[in-house]
């Protein structure tokens, strides 16, 4: 069966965003230093970009995630096929270039099931801090890779939050410093 | 002139306890774990408890981490020479074995200055998430050592509160992943 990954930068005191994101500020104040190895990356840094070791079958992503994105996208989303987007409110499809974006109101577990009968024993590839939470929370995530970006923002949109109390054991697979980042990539169990 | 150094164990989520750490439960519940790297470690994660590259002439640390550690340590703690506690309340200077605890109560400047004094250009470690995080904020710290442990522990002590909205920029200059912990070292800079 295919793997439920998380893939996300994050700072070193763990927030994907600096405060006051949203629209127009997607990476919010200060925060686009959090991207530097993606725009100023060297070759280290470029297996990351290209997803290597991954087969994607079907993406999640949460609404407010798709909001944000979907101005700075355009037709050119760095996704294709079909993500499933998790909302309280009904939207049709959206096609933007060879991504489909499709709105499922019905929670997590059911877009999950959704997202594993479209991945047929691909991986699905979970986008945002939200949604990485809840599959987290709800113990469904596999494997997880972190851009940890050499930075402490002190403020933002924390990773982490809602994950729960229970443990949630991992194992380091990768990890590769480069100027900009450490990327760590951990296998993820759940203990208890 | 001496760096001002952190070295910490916190879980990938940024919490250096589990929730309810206190006197006899100084890691939290569920929070042992992070400190498999030190009890259960390879020989990669030796030279960190050894603290190779540091060297040390004053130690700073908080007066709740001090009244959990104590009853810990013993006569045994795992520093030596002047260790200064910065407190609110004042209380007799205390010997434990091969180390003297110099109760503060002039504040994290003033503390500093005479940790400065004491350790006449060697280094001076941090101890503690607390007091990490008051020098931190005021933009003291050079060097910064995390053993980020292979677990998520969703709940407890976060190292990173309250350091302040100003964007800290580290280099990263040593990486090492072991089985149970990647040991991170940062040059720190404050840039804002």
């Amino acid at each position: 069966m295919g793997r439920v990954i998380i893939d996300i930068t994050m700072s070193v005191d763990g927030f994907v965003t600096g405060p006051n994101d949203g629209p127009c500020n997607g990476l919010g104040d200060g925060g686009r230093i959090l991207h530097d190895w993606v725009f100023k990356g060297t070759d280290a840094d470029k297996p990351f970009l290209m997803g290597e070791g991954y087969d994607i079958g079907a993406g999640i992503l949460g609404r407010r995630t798709f909001d944000i994105a979907n101005e700075a996208w355009g037709d050119n989303p760095p996704m294709q096929g079909t993500v499933f987007v998790l909302t309280h409110r009904p939207h049709e499809t959206v096609q933007r270039g060879a991504a489909t974006f499709v709105f499922i109101t019905d929670g997590a577990e059911a877009t999950l099931a959704l997202a594993r009968d479209e991945a047929a024993g691909k991986d699905i590839m979970l986008m945002g801090a939200d949604v990485s939470q809840q599959y987290l929370h709800m113990g469904e995530v596999d494997f997880m890779t972190l851009h940890v970006a050499n930075v402490l923002l002190g403020e933002g949109r924390p990773l982490f939050a809602h994950i729960g109390n229970d443990l949630i054991k991992l194992e380091c697979v990768d990890c590769v410093p480069t100027p900009s980042a450490t990327h760590m990539q951990y296998k993820v169990t759940k203990t208890r």
